[in-house]
């Protein structure tokens, strides 16, 4: 195979009918998605061509990525950022840095590391906060904060904290210890740079969190880290170059995962487990859950992404896959290439029946693993398909980024949903706010508290 | 509310019927489970007072930790311990780190610790393996490896190659850097610690791996980070002795929380979604998803743990709650009492909006969103349960333990399967070892590759 971003292999995609009842994913029912695909693919065209809401993401690969290296340098004098940030604003800068970084990163001398630490503070969980902030030094101490609308309650409250903090112990220098990402226009933090003066980028307005970690969002912590974000930027756009070229359900790696996700969606599979085979690709699963869960799940419909870690989950999640419910498509991804690790042979004779495993590649015994697991999933009857890149660096990276938010997208235009809005997550934000005490909530947070007291009609407890 | 270990709330367990064909879940069809969770309960105990296999995790809360705190006294020299061991052997350990120890634990000095530092070796994967290895200093470092069988491939390729570079770089002191925990009597590593005179500890054999946490498995490395293992074995026992004098679905959280599991996997929802709100019980989803997946996936039966986290989950997998399909249960796990830690006004008028944050707690910014979802998701339909405890401590996260390792066998035996046997990964590992060319095994070296091929029969990249 001479493939060099990426390679999809689909034959194991279709097995015979498990349950009397269940429609058959065939090649045939694929093929037949050809004009919906095609409609889809040429929405998102026209959509990022007109710089219609959402359908930003397709442009980024073209996009100068300057702004964010000149930010990155003014950065990289600090020994620590924090970034804070959630959701669309946090999963693509982890999943970068675990991609590409080493895994003990923030262990690692200056030297060792190239830039500084990196702490994201996500969740508003106050022993979170509370321990990143035991981690640094406040004076070589960087807050990055990056929300678009700057509304988000668990960063703004996280942004507060951190920023009195600084001020607490920096005083009048804490300005410049600070660097907002938000909508170039609107919103409050674009406000809160203009009457401040401190650093800034744009999230373009056209982008939308989930699909923005190749906008300033993610790239900014990666060029911190090192990582050459040119690369990831020119993955993505070979991916995107490649996959307009590509324009049927036989040569499309885009067509063919967002035509076989939605008819097992429609065969009543309701889960799409990704599995990596490289603790690299762990929290890029989680990346995708988001992208996935947010984009389709909506009008009854979607399906739920379930992450997965090979070979961890084989001891934890394989049982369940081979003898459980026939009720999930299997994405594995593997790399072709590794580090070598030779397992070293042992001269005690206790563990004589370990000799099978004596001067091994470490690797290959893990790609074996992956195998052996899509061949007995595979052979028991579960659509599996495997997924295959030459190695784990930011160009490979930044095509899979764009991949699978392509996927993303034409699976939810296939399927009859806006995979760029969500408009489940409002009743539960207003409930918030209601609960909070914001003004002009306090009918929800009426309708709140009768809702949630319902739980508490039947109780037991020890 | 007076409970001191937990409440389970489950008032919002029984919603109206959805979709037209589906059974629906009553108050009366959790009553009429009573006949079979009692068999079940009894079973339990039977095979707990016999030492039947798989049952001895019911009487590990009882059991002396002397050995576990005599070898941690002996390990506290060490500057890091390696912990060698997968699935039920590293999840637990990760589980209980997270909970009850600073979240970047290794990243302090040895004074705040108050242990060892602590890195877990589970996935074989070359890159990891050579990253632990980078972190530590050879003369200072223990291994610890956890095998029950001295079989399981990914451990063993770990501990040869841990073992090897500590030869390497210690010559004849290697083995007293080296900790062995597996079966009394059988298997290659028990040999091993007899041939060589390594520490050992002894994993009960009546013990499966995915119960084994509360065993030296998972103890060991608690108590070299200064977790109180006592309160944990405390806490289990005190659920345990609790749970044995509610023999009903109204008072028994064990009984209520199999009865309504089962009920919902038979009314058509193949997931059960796991939401702590907090980031210290991230990964005890992760140990659950194990001991629920494992126990129950099997004979086509079994529903899909989901691993979510709040308030990050609503920024990622809440739009697909809430307006997905209905084929999901939700448990919600809120701790009662949390970190003090005030959101700071801000005087910049362009936060102005922001005020409703102002002074007040984060944690109970917290409370209220999972509050707040709970309500959005029980008032769209969905079943719900809550599950609050007083705190995140050693007892309670014991008492926890417990409650869902009680939970998981209960409801095996109340579907009609064996919570204590894996059968469906032996096929895997056959494969492996076939492709690995262990002697043999070539039947499932050929059978594995003619599976594996069916996966390359269509193909596209780029």
């Amino acid at each position: 195979m001479t493939e060099n971003l990426a390679r999809i292999d689909y034959g194991a995609a279709f097995p015979p009918p498990s349950h009397g009842s269940e429609a058959v994913v065939t090649p045939e029912s694929l093929s037949r998605l050809e004009p919906d695909l095609l409609r889809a693919a040429l929405r998102i065209e026209e959509g990022a061509r007109n710089g219609e809401n959402g359908f930003g993401w397709f442009n980024l690969p073209e996009r100068s990525p300057a702004a964010v290296l000149a930010a990155a340098e003014k950065l990289s004098r600090f020994d620590n950022v924090i970034h804070v940030g959630i959701g669309g604003s946090s999963l693509g800068n982890i999943m970068l840095s675990s991609a590409l970084k080493h895994p003990f990163y923030n262990g690692l001398s200056r030297q060792e590391r190239g830039g500084p630490r990196l702490f994201v503070a996500d969740n508003a969980d106050p022993e979170t906060t509370r321990a990143i902030w035991d981690m640094v030094d406040p004076a070589g101490t960087a807050v990055v904060v990056a929300s678009k609308s700057g509304a988000t309650a668990e960063t703004m409250a996280n942004f507060l904290w951190f920023r009195d903090r600084l001020k607490t112990s920096s005083g009048d220098k804490a300005p410049e210890q600070v660097l907002v990402m938000t909508d170039p226009e609107k919103g409050v933090l674009r406000q809160f740079v203009r009457d401040t003066g401190c650093l800034s980028l744009e999230i373009p307005s056209d982008v939308g969190g989930r699909y923005s970690v190749l906008s300033p969002v993610g790239l900014l912590t990666a060029a911190l880290q090192g990582i050459d974000v040119s690369e990831l930027l020119d993955g993505a756009s070979q991916m995107k170059q490649g996959l307009l070229k590509c324009r049927s359900t036989e040569t499309s790696m885009a067509w063919i995962l967002a035509g076989i996700s939605t008819l097992h969606a429609a065969a009543g599979r309701p889960m799409i487990v990704m599995m990596p085979y490289s603790d690299r690709l762990c929290d890029f699963t989680e990346w995708f859950a988001q992208l996935w869960a947010e984009s389709l799940g909506k009008n009854g419909k979607g399906t739920t992404p379930v992450r997965a870690l090979g070979a961890v989950d084989q001891h934890s999640q394989v049982q369940l896959y081979a003898e459980g419910p026939d009720d999930k498509l299997y994405l594995f991804i593997a790399p072709s290439s590794r580090e070598a690790l030779a397992i070293p042979p042992s001269k005690d004779p206790s563990l004589a029946s370990l000799s099978y495993l004596y001067g091994k590649s470490m690797g290959t015994m893990l790609d074996c693993e992956a195998a052996a697991t899509a061949a007995t999933l595979s052979g028991s009857g579960k659509p599996v398909l495997w997924l295959e890149i030459p190695a784990i660096d930011a160009t490979r990276l930044g095509a899979l980024v764009f991949l699978f938010e392509y996927v993303t997208a034409l699976a939810g235009f296939v399927q009859g949903v806006d995979p760029f809005d969500q408009p489940g997550v409002e009743q539960g934000k207003k409930f918030t706010y209601g609960m909070m005490g914001r003004e002009g909530f306090s009918a929800d947070a009426r309708e709140a508290g009768a809702r949630f007291r319902v739980l508490g009609e039947r109780s037991a407890g020890l």
